[in-house]
């Protein structure tokens, strides 16, 4: 079976609380354009990442805002950031995650924890599922060609309605395996 | 058949007449420790890579000169210096690959090209080759396990009496992979 593959960049999603202290009272996130999994979308605000170490700018913000904050970045940046245990998790899952600063021109907030490195993931609507015999939470394997070509194994399905099947993996991934856009093949 | 496997950061080799430019006629590369490739070595020196969109400072030096300067960075590194087209080669290979500033407090060269992303390889010695049947050029695959495991194919064998047993894989590879060091898996 072959599926889009998509590299997530390193991005921020925000609470309707820290949207009003890092943008302004009342601010609501402007659309940009549609990701591939419907609802989300690329904001048009950006916001600066900040540890003791050093700051990663120009960080893009998804929308729309989440119960919490979450930051995901690659495991490069946990190195520039001086961030050390960052856990490779599935969205959402934050227990334990090291804490940041999130800053703008107008505002910051420190959250406490939330800095994620994402695990890579098959996004899959629930007919495409039991089509293809995947059920939610299935570990599998993604194969890339290319000059860089391999295989990475421990990629979570992730099933849901609303979901359009889709490979996320990050930038590190995608570096290493020289992809850049198209479609891999899912290994049962 | 299990190897070492190492991460190489990004680093310069460079050549004698450049290692004067930048720091100093008749300066010699100073050594602060042996890499696991017999001859070769860590220098204390540091340069900072300049393209028109970016700079990235503190980058390692490796000792000895060599008769051309090379830079090896990661895919991550090119799309944040801006470098479009950097070829995915084996060391010395440097034809047509773009240029770049590389600069000290005391001086600065611009090479005209050099910049590679260093193709993922096994150095072997001659004998450890031969007991186990890999050829110099032959292409394997390696497995890495863990969390983030998989397998990374294109990986070129490189043979020499000289060399010592060692997967080397960027950065981007590296942490792709969840590796941080250890023995990896290869597969003929």
């Amino acid at each position: 079976m072959k599926i889009l593959c998509e590299i997530s960049v390193r991005h921020v999603h925000i609470s309707k609380e820290h949207v009003e202290i890092l943008f302004g009272k009342g601010h609501q996130l402007k659309f940009v354009r549609e990701l591939s999994q419907p609802g989300q979308f690329l904001a048009s605000e950006r916001v600066e990442l900040v540890t003791a170490k050093s700051t990663i700018k120009n960080v893009a913000v998804l929308g729309p805002e989440r119960t919490q904050t979450q930051v995901e970045i690659s495991r490069t940046d946990c190195f520039a950031l001086g961030l050390k245990n960052v856990p490779v998790r599935q969205s959402g899952n934050l227990v334990d995650s090291p804490a940041i600063i999130l800053r703008t021109e107008k505002g910051e907030v420190k959250i406490d924890s939330g800095v994620i490195v994402a695990q890579r993931h098959i996004h899959m609507d629930t007919k495409t599922a039991k089509d293809n015999g995947f059920k939610d939470g299935q570990i599998i394997s993604v194969k890339f060609g290319g000059s860089r070509g391999g295989t990475l194994n421990n990629t979570v399905v992730r099933v849901h309605d609303n979901f359009a099947p889709a490979v996320h993996i990050d930038s590190d991934e995608g570096n290493a395996l020289g992809f850049c856009s198209g479609e891999v093949e899912i290994l049962a």
